[in-house]
């Protein structure tokens, strides 16, 4: 077997959400012996399974897609009772362009679809996006594994080596111990509202380098996971510079790019509008940008849609990268269609707009809502000091624990902040990732908990929160 | 750049195809300067893309799974004027199962699926399946590249090696070459329709073991692909045995387990069931098999699903595929829909019974009629000798081709059945792998065409090839 599959870790879908599972199992046996009815995954970023209803007329397409009967002219009169006549016109188009639903389509994906998501970025970056360079993926880690494989280069007398921040999402650090290559860690700046330090990077580079790895590339997550922080422009344009004067590949993940909370003091700023507003200098400086169906306010992350935009990439390269998608055809069409729609949505005017329009809005100002509230418990705990997200899906609280409390996780072999998450989920329910999944400063303890939750159940998951740590903190009084 | 990927070809999706889309595109731009119409795409298992009809009770039931208002009471009158009453029962029940058609699900499938698949295997073995060795996957490509990479050793004194069958389809070859880890070809045995030879495989075993390569695993592909035969009973059984004797996991590539024409002397046999039925010494002996949606007479190649049965594999290991799959999150939840109802179809009785029984086997009968037709088509040309397919979508006839013709393939730095492919492409349209693509004996030649083409379009098709080929023999003559 692989030794670094063995060695490799997931929290995110781990020891912790195992045992949740396991515990749900019990309850729903009838055999419930714990404090609770349910238990509340915010270990993932998963928001249909808090009711989050999928936006109607990406669904009514999507449906209308499944079906040609429905498209058939007599059966018309029905179908326009049922669906909406955008939707009709819309998934008419689609298979118009996609030619055939059941047929693997182009490796990189529908050329359709990769014009309408060069289109997107266009209008949200101001510059030319080319279709050619956009590869649809199934869901974003499909494109970072693609990408990495890419890069890497096994046998080969020096390891390959990745810049990964920390705290990080584990795909990177897993994809890596998978193939055999190097993960090669910076810390974010705790103290600067975890933004990229580049005095941290360079002394990174240098370790690694020093240690003989082939260093070729530096992933950034912005919005960041589990960190919630938006990176100001001056801050990317550092970490782009870094890149260019190192020769490093620059890996964008910004799947989290629409899950913005304040927007006017801390937008979202692509990597590809940075670097293509700093001027011809950069035109060969590499950019993998990576995103998803699956975040967002769409959230269908049972799709497996997502693309990947190759920025700067010589023309052989990408044919390799082409290669490498060929060998396993296409990404699933039905996750392309739903890529379509999250980049190319109802306008105004549009019959289904309105409704469009209200959907989003409502559960973005309720994420919005939700993160503060869920900050506000946090920063009411004992030890723990929570910063409020601007982006993403999740809290970062860092925690304090009593020193009994982790000579008493030392004894359970487990570590501080593992034992503090597996309390919470013993006692409410409540399943979060212990900052040590995602890597945290030595020293430092955090949980990673999403603010998912079902608005109207968000006053007992607080109350739940808040009860327990006291009670912990109370048992392991110092 | 991986330089295991520059040199990894991908025939199937390579040179050809390219060249055939070149063509295409220049025919739609109305600049037709050549004798045909329109690129005829026999170099892949696609065949949707020759108008055949998805099988109408699984699009009725994922496109009512993709949209829950069609399933509210108020829309129950208008949607079962739409919809037979099985199809709105079906959806129904996988979405109680599935619970969030957008979540995430287990990262292994949707439990209530690998249930439902494990009943279809034990049904079709006689022996029990267990549904927690059971992992949907992403087409079968995605099965087989998550167990090469579980028992792939990076970094490893000793290179991994797994004997894969000359021709293969070479999903193999690529997921091995771009992990750098080793293919072990042993040759298939053409005289005797392509079975596989014990001696070859002790002989190839032995030369992996003597260069230093740590072989850990052997593939099958049954029904074959390219070569569409299907193995004896007698000859799984030595391959098991070989298997066990030198401490080599199975794989069983089954994809085409459905495309099967001659049941009555060719049946096809599980590796599954063979392995059961040799005895508990056999019990320890690892077997992964695949399947999946694209093949049989669903042909849902957009969809992007499968599942892999684990066979006696330890738990601790089966623990490590599960961390590996958790890293994706799990396979498209439109594809397990598939193949819930790939394997769970309608049955005796149901609403929907007569429609789907009359629709797979007028696709099932005429798969074998057009299997002839084109067998009988290549064994009227000149030099060329073709088996007719026991299973799959392909023949690949052996050719021989006249000096003159190899000597001018050479001068244009292509291999002869390269050359050859390339003229067929040039003057009739149609579209084929060379055999060089899936490997072959050194000295024979051969091409891999489907037999996929509409049957309506199938003289014309057939004439083509005649023509070619007798014109090229003409030309090249020695």
């Amino acid at each position: 077997m692989n030794p670094n599959v063995r060695d490799a870790e997931y929290a995110v879908l781990g020891e912790l959400p195992a045992r949740a599972e396991m515990i749900e199992k019990t309850i729903q046996a009838g055999q419930n012996k714990f404090k609770f009815d349910n238990v509340v995954y915010c270990n993932i970023g998963n928001p249909h399974i808090f009711n989050q209803k999928p936006i109607t007329f990406f669904r009514q397409v999507s449906s209308l897609c499944e079906n040609p009967d429905l498209l058939k002219i007599e059966n018309r009169q029905l179908v326009s009772k049922l669906y909406p006549s955008d939707a009709i016109a819309r998934a008419e188009i689609l298979l118009k362009n996609i030619g055939f639903l059941g047929a693997y389509s182009d490796s990189k994906g529908v050329p359709h679809i990769r014009q309408n998501i060069a289109k997107f970025i266009e209008n949200r970056d101001g510059y030319p996006a080319d279709p050619d360079t956009i590869f649809l993926t199934q869901g974003a880690s499909e494109g970072i594994h693609r990408v990495l494989q890419l890069l890497h280069q096994p046998n080969h007398h020096q390891k390959t080596g990745v810049m990964i921040p920390i705290p990080q999402y584990p795909i990177y650090t897993a994809c890596l111990q998978l193939m055999g290559a190097e993960p090669v860690p910076y810390y974010l700046n705790e103290q600067k509202n975890f933004a990229v330090d580049l005095s941290r990077l360079e002394k990174s580079l240098r370790m690694a380098r020093e240690q003989n790895v082939n260093v070729r590339a530096l992933a950034v997550i912005n919005p960041g996971n589990p960190t919630g922080q938006c990176l100001p422009k001056e801050n990317i344009r550092e970490v782009i510079q870094f890149c260019h004067e190192n020769g490093l590949i620059a890996m964008a993940d910004e799947v989290y790019q629409a899950n913005v909370f304040h927007p006017q003091d801390h937008p979202f700023h692509s990597f590809k509008k940075v670097l293509r507003s700093m001027g011809p200098k950069y035109d060969n400086q590499e950019l993998f940008s990576f995103h998803s169906t699956s975040k967002g306010m769409v959230g269908e992350c049972g799709r497996r849609g997502g693309y990947v935009e190759c920025v700067n990439i010589d023309p052989a390269v990408l044919q390799e990268l082409y290669k490498i998608f060929c060998m396993f055809s296409c990404a699933n069409v039905q996750g392309q269609i739903m890529v379509d729609l999250m980049t190319n949505p109802p306008t105004e005017g549009d019959a289904s707009y309105p409704q469009f329009k209200a959907e989003i809005d409502a559960i973005h100002t309720s994420y919005h809502r939700r993160a503060k509230r869920l900050t506000d418990c946090f920063n009411r705990l004992e030890g723990v000091v929570c910063e409020e997200a601007k982006g993403a899906m999740y809290l970062f609280p860092r925690i304090t624990l009593p020193s009994k409390a982790i000579r008493e996780a030392k004894r359970a072999g487990m570590s501080p902040d593992s034992f503090y998450a597996m309390a919470l989920l013993e006692a409410t329910g409540v399943c979060v990732v212990p900052g040590s999944g995602f890597g945290q400063e030595p020293g430092t303890l955090h949980i990673r908990c999403s603010f998912l939750p079902e608005e109207s159940l968000f006053d007992t998951f607080c109350k739940n929160i808040e009860r327990f740590h006291k009670e912990f903190m109370t048992k392991y009084k110092d």
